[in-house]
């Protein structure tokens, strides 16, 4: 595995693969890499014939209230499953080489992006977006991968692929969870033995949601109280939101019908039972009904 | 010449040019050609061995109140005028394949282009960008030509493609004047008899400005002074703005030193008299002091 932190250096190796005409496929990561991140990188290896992956974790999508600092590093780790993993390159940039001082040009998509996650992270999607831009720009990849887990996210990069007209293919892969349920995260690593053990209560309300529509309830209020009838008599966690949206561009619904996004947000913070604490989970299903 | 309107046939033919090793020249137009794209497009010429010009008149660029409808349209003459100069490729898309009717991803550079211009223009870079930005996606060149003119917006092309990391180099190619003088534009056709004679005080305003520096003036604000008399005693126009600054970044400067862009924006109008009228013309030229 080729590991580089330099764009230029990087560029220069990208140019010379597509020479080959080999198909570049690309996961873009925060690292602290996990078993949701490897399944991106196992299904890329399948898609791609040259695999690039990125470890940059990207300031510009925290706001300042948030867990920059304390978000998870494992460097030394993620080389050597990277390896493993038999990944072809490992972009690992330094934050001031992504961002110059003078840095002064965002990418927003400005409707997907002020929903749900974007409500209540002011700032976060054009954060992704911009530096997404940049490593498409650099790396110029075939095809990307992007978790379900960040629903939201994987249909803003799709719609700036579209909207901006990028040659990559964006590929969403299914969420991987924890045997109790519990969608894969860095951020899982913040909870406490007892948030860990609430935290399953996320999936399982979703998966009651589900159940719920299969019985053919039709009412998305229903369905909302019901999950948070659920979370709020199984965690102490307080909930960012529950929403139940059309799946293709994350709109209100009135009526049960479709492809359905099942979305839960909620903040867990056993140190100090601040209403909006220091881990913030997210979890989704999408139901066709 | 090949001419399409599709944007998926001209990602097709880029990319059977990469193949070929090409170097692609990108020179993006809004069409009604003057001496002054072609300028830009003999440069292009020298510089690449396969051309591309494209033609669109970016409504985003265009606030409700400015002449987007009245923009010269000469796609016939155009045309004729391209296959002259031997370009390889005429992009001219319909505007809601650029733009479809959910479209919600903008571009934006947030520091350069809050000033001069962009202060009288709001939104107005912030168009501009957008498109580069998926023109530069879509034909992925090597280099791309802009005028001297535009000055600013071709300092904010620089930084985006700093900032974004796209492969493109950036070329600005000196302004072309008429014999008196005056910036050739577009807009120029929309200038009465009058108007279009008075229009010379722009560029002998600058000439004086120029001079006043080589005389070791050293105090824009005399500079200024200076531009302002002769535009008001040679003109009706009303001026917009009179600038002198740094032509690295356009940062206001209290003396001059180094590289020193010097500016005018101004609006002609003789239909009806108002302040802000229908034609706004820019000029400036760089004097190294």
């Amino acid at each position: 595995m080729i590991t580089t932190k330099s764009i230029t250096n990087l560029k220069k190796l990208v140019k010379k693969v597509k020479k080959t005409g080999k198909t570049i496929g690309f996961v873009p990561t925060m690292g602290a890499l996990h078993e949701g991140h490897l399944s991106l990188i196992d299904r890329a290896k399948k898609e791609s014939n040259y695999l690039i992956v990125s470890i940059f974790i990207n300031p510009l999508q925290f706001s300042p209230s948030e867990d920059f600092k304390r978000y998870p590093r494992n460097i030394k780790i993620d080389k050597k499953t990277l390896k493993e993993k038999k990944v072809n390159l490992l972009f690992y940039p330094q934050t001031d080489k992504i961002y110059n001082p003078d840095f002064s040009t965002f990418v927003e998509e400005t409707k997907l992006s002020k929903k749900l996650c974007g409500k209540s992270r002011p700032g976060h999607f054009k954060g992704v977006t911009t530096v997404i831009t940049k490593l498409f720009n650099i790396i110029n990849p075939d095809l990307s991968y992007f978790g379900q887990k960040d629903y939201q996210q994987a249909l803003i990069i799709k719609k700036i692929v579209r909207d901006l007209n990028f040659a990559v293919k964006i590929k969403i892969a299914p969420t991987i969870r924890e045997k109790d349920g519990l969608a894969l995260s860095s951020r899982n690593l913040y909870l406490s033995q007892k948030e860990r053990k609430e935290s399953k209560s996320i999936y399982q309300a979703l998966l009651q949601a589900k159940q719920m529509i299969k019985n053919n309830e039709k009412n998305p209020k229903k369905i909302i109280n019901q999950i948070n009838k659920i979370m709020v008599s199984n965690s102490t966690a307080s909930i960012d939101y529950i929403a139940i949206r059309d799946a293709n561009n994350l709109e209100e619904i009135k009526e049960i019908k479709g492809k359905v996004f099942i979305g839960i947000a909620a903040y867990f913070d056993s140190l100090n039972g601040e209403a909006a604490g220091k881990t913030r989970l997210i979890d989704n299903i999408i139901v066709e009904s």
